[in-house]
């Protein structure tokens, strides 16, 4: 409580709205949960709500952005365990991610090997306005990309830079039918029409030569695959988030800027001048329109798309050489802005479609605005001038009404499909439901600390599954066991079915989650491959039988052609390697059971292991530096005999005379025996 | 159940020695428990023991292995979560470890930079026998290396590399007073005493050139510092895990060899021909007495030694050059070999000191050995040959007894303090329970599947707190959601305070678990560090004030001290860079408070993102290819105007005449409000 109080009297002079009225009601909100948080008794119907019986299987999967870390992580609902990492944009050495050769070209960009990314918006593809469990889109926040995983292998396929962005924030959102992925720009940059790449400019010329940017990612129904269509450029503002309409404005996408004072130093004041910024509305159909029409001009660019083929695994870049853009002023009725309380983060449209909520986290209320006001606005040219030709309305003449005292710091808000939505405070440390039609607040839990994103699965598209709420905290402290100076950060789920919310439990989430997205097991579940086919494995370099292996020298370049099943490796003896020789180990897994990778790796190397999964190839580049006897062995224990799973290569002196020899495994030892289920 | 019929029928004439009545005895104890586990039912006596209430803390830290993944996962008991990932051996480039300046000395290896290892073995340091919460000492298993976790910051503070091993697998293990800690090699491999290195050796003179090495290092008992005191050169078996003794045993330690034919090829078959292998049983005081007398020789070496400055954060290597070692032959009494069951797995000693269980992974039975009868037959001389000069016992003068039936596959065993031990059955999927002194069998567990270790908490310490017990299974399959063909891998948690034991729990853990050790949380709790004191940082780039902050250039190099505080950096607008400069960030976190860390990333770097904690200085190389203005920004959300907590690198073009120009912030806002707990 004292350091709730605190906190309410270092804020209230700053943000110079908040009665103490209303300090006096979040502090009694938070005090009661934390008293009977800490009280030390166990819920037990908390306790068997979050419990999954050994054996059986979690309701949901959801979909964790892994923030800082670069990956996605996956947890089971309602248990909170962590089910997978899947490695999206940074280095993953466990299994030999953006370290083997065949991933590698997965992280290539414009700049070159990038080994990291911060990944904030996971989304589901979506079919009629709903998730359909088949890809999940992320964006890379830092070296702007849109990445692809595939859900029925939960591997990333595809990611493809994004040109003229920097900061790719408010991205990846897809349309109802995953007609278009958005991805709009955080930072504006210097972007230059007359060639590849930024320009350079001085930062006190920002107000003239920065703009941004908002893609427009079209998807093959096919197979999800991505190609950058067109771009609009628009106004030097920050761009913070996004979301798209659903049902009457299902045409429409929604973006918040901030910093529409054009700051480009002391952002923390510059870009809090003045009291409105604005949620930037497109017709996304209306400028695919424009751009199939000839509205588009054409640039010069360098960006790098790279796609995973699905049979050999081998990933592969492709650069692009240009992108079309439209020019908001000559496109009329495609782009307009509304002023919005001063900067907003998330932007929420309901499951109706007709409500979209701004989370202006400095601002004392939360306003709703209405789809068909604004139509009616557009019609009635209910305008308050314009900014670079682009029409922004009258506050009130889009506005449906305010949240009153909704609490402080809104981030985002979701929604249940009873017409309830809830929003994240993140100074006053709660989750706050409130109504969407009379805009009353029913409900305030506190939560620990700091809420950032919340999610309810299928918060975002036409039919929420109002169950389950997880509210993703950006401050841990004291929440679990202290571990250093730096915890994993803390989430909480609640259970959102009845009037009251109800906390279920906290679990502590990887890196930082900013966004989440969760859906229903069987959508994914029984779409999940168990294995890889050796038949429908196309690498060049796999080898299918043990009897096909071989070891061959070309100049300085040794390939090893090899496989591994329980428990050998074939060859296992290898001489004639000399110091100074590039080794490339190809290795085929010739089992095709599940969940028997083998992993390989070999003492000394510069690099990763690589994990292997059943029916695939993977590569591994090694130089030896000194001579030796150098094994290797599986890393991933694989059967009763896995620790005789093992092998060596002898390296000799450069310029030795040992030549190539290796073991043909003639003596086939019978599989060994190990639990298996199918 | 019909899988498991199959399964014994594979097994069975390959082991040749199971009766089918033993066969029906286990498959009845798997059949109840999976029907059990599947009836769908919720055991909410089950829920409530390992349901942690939000914001209260978990009863036990428990340090789970990463295997394949380099690194050390912390999970909190009863509840099962993770709280913590430790980077040790593997580059982690969510906090920038192994990609910043700072830390990338700590992945250097007489081989260069290795950016993995396979982590198998944690242990915690010891006082009297008894864990004491101060370090986790952890193996390299791939590219020989032993690190040292500080437990007060959870950071990886040393790495040491292990000369003339190979797959550093028996490590590490620690002494009752953490006098050494232990390493034994997994492979053994051509070792040259007139040259640093291995020798170059043909796979075909394995029998007569290749031999083990096992690594007594020692610690400092002020701040545990590791120093490789002396190896001892072992004959070329290869040594799979270790053990100390204690109480009466105190003074030994126990080494599992499997490979005792010396095969160099298909080990699968070649290294089970014997029906025994040996126990080694080493006397390391002994040992340590020998060396000091001058009985070591002196080899030349090349291995290196890196650690963490505790002030500056600041990783250095060193490069030894020679080890002492000592030959068994030439030092009696020190070393002995037990015949063991084939192909010996785990080897684990029992609180008394008294009893020495021997896994034998392919054993019908599971022997027990007595220490008093070990020191009997040394005085009797009780031997039955020798092998390089190293005595041998008769199997019948050590053995205390055989543990008959105890299911298929055993692998390893830890004791709860109370006379009995559990045991991993990896090929029958169970945990067997047996009393230590009449060796009788008196429970079964089913677990799934196919457990490897199994984990008490203090288990192997003289006093086991016996309340729990974690099994670690190597196969996941069913167990969880699927997430394509590869799982999480399945740990599960037993409740072993009663006569029968109790499953609680299945939770999924990251990479592959090899072993784990838990400890109460008061004893690593309180001395947990929450932030680095700023005026105790000396790293030398470190900007206390902001208005010391600075951007030089000394030729192709721009060096940027800078400092991070809620919410900005400063400076954030930087103009002077041009392509092919190589720049040095170099950025101080001013936070003083528990959990700020401020992630520092900046567009297309060809590196990670550092994450600096509060009080310290990390650094991160940059050179940009491209011209453009290029966003910086914090990472990990840190107040409510961390989106404003960005900045920009204006880059020229090469040769530009662009002065070198920055920001100094000098409107210093407020600083934003957060919740905040101390």
């Amino acid at each position: 409580m004292e350091v709730l109080k605190q906190k309410l009297k270092r804020i209230a002079p700053k943000l110079g709205f908040m009665s103490m009225m209303m300090a006096g009601a979040v502090l009694q909100g938070c005090g009661g949960g934390d008293a009977n948080q800490k009280s030390g008794t166990v819920d037990s119907d908390a306790a068997a709500a979050v419990y999954v019986p050994p054996g059986q299987h979690d309701e949901y999967y959801s979909f964790l952005s892994g923030g800082f870390n670069g990956q996605v992580s996956v947890y089971g609902l309602p248990s909170g365990r962590l089910l997978k990492v899947i490695p999206v944009f940074t280095q993953f050495a466990e299994n030999g991610y953006g370290y083997n050769e065949e991933t590698k070209p997965m992280l290539m960009t414009s700049h070159g090997f990038v080994p990291w990314d911060d990944l904030h918006h996971p989304k589901l593809s979506r079919s009629d306005g709903m998730a359909d469990g088949k890809y999940l889109y992320v964006n890379g926040n830092n070296t702007p990309r849109v990445a692809k995983v595939d859900l029925t292998t939960f591997e990333t396929v595809e990611i493809m830079e994004i040109p003229n962005s920097a900061g790719n924030h408010c991205s990846p959102y897809p349309t109802n039918n995953n007609e278009y992925i958005l991805a709009g720009t955080r930072f504006s940059v210097p972007i230059s029409t007359d060639k590849a790449g930024m320009g350079d400019a001085s930062l006190s010329e920002y107000k003239e030569k920065f703009r941004g940017s908002i893609s427009f990612i079209k998807t093959n129904e096919d197979d999800g695959h991505m190609e950058l269509d067109f771009q609009i450029l628009v106004p030097g503002f920050d761009y913070d988030l996004a979301n798209g309409g659903k049902g009457p404005s299902g045409d429409w996408v929604f973006f918040t800027t901030y910093n529409t004072e054009k700051s480009s130093t002391l952002k923390e004041l510059g870009a809090s001048q003045n009291d409105r910024d604005y949620l930037a509305a497109i017709n996304w159909k209306l400028a695919a329109k424009y751009a199939a029409e000839g509205k588009a001009h054409e640039m010069p660019a360098n960006y790098y798309h790279n796609t995973m083929d699905h049979n050999s695994h081998i990933a592969k870049s492709t650069v692009k050489k240009s992108v079309r853009y439209l020019l908001p002023e000559e496109c009329p009725g495609m782009m307009y802005l509304i002023p919005a309380p001063k900067s907003p983060h998330g932007i929420d449209v309901d499951p109706t479609g007709e409500y979209m909520v701004v989370n202006g986290k400095l601002a004392a209320t939360l306003p709703v605005f209405s789809f068909s006001k604004m139509q009616q606005a557009i019609e009635n040219k209910d305008f308050d001038g314009e900014v670079n030709g682009i029409p922004v309305f009258k506050y009130e003449s889009v506005l449906y009404g305010e949240v009153q005292e909704p609490g402080l710091g809104p981030l985002h808000t979701e929604f249940d499909g009873r017409g309830n939505a809830y929003s994240t405070m993140f100074v006053s440390s709660e989750v706050v439901k409130w109504n969407v039609k009379d805009l009353q607040v029913l409900d305030r839990m506190p939560v620990y600390y700091s809420p950032g994103h919340l999610m309810i699965p299928g918060g975002d598209t036409r039919e929420p599954d109002g169950k389950y709420l997880v509210v993703m905290n950006k401050i841990t402290k004291d929440r679990y066991l202290p571990t250093g100076p730096e915890l994993l950060h803390s989430a909480q789920l609640i259970d959102i079915s009845g009037d009251k919310m109800r906390m279920l439990l906290d679990f502590p989430t990887l890196a930082e989650p900013h966004y989440a997205q969760a859906i229903q097991a069987d959508k994914v579940a029984p779409n999940s491959v168990k294995f890889f086919k050796l038949d429908e494995n196309t690498h060049p370099e796999a080898v299918k039988k043990e009897s096909d292996v071989s070891v061959t020298r070309q100049g300085r370049t040794v390939k090893v052609n090899m496989t591994s099943i329980r428990s050998h490796f074939t060859p296992d003896n290898i001489e004639g390697v000399q110091v100074g020789d590039t080794v490339i180990f190809h290795v085929t897994n010739l089992e095709q059971d599940w969940d028997v990778p083998h992993g390989f790796a070999i003492m000394g190397a510069n690099n990763a292991e690589t994990l292997i999964m059943p029916g695939a190839t993977q590569s591994l580049r090694w130089v030896p530096k000194q001579e030796g006897v150098y094994p290797f062995y599986c890393t991933d224990f694989c059967s009763a005999l896995h620790q005789e799973m093992q092998g060596y290569v002898r390296v000799s002196p450069r310029g030795s005379n040992v030549p190539i020899k290796f073991s043909t495994g003639e003596k086939k030892p019978v599989p060994p025996a190990q639990a298996s289920v199918n």
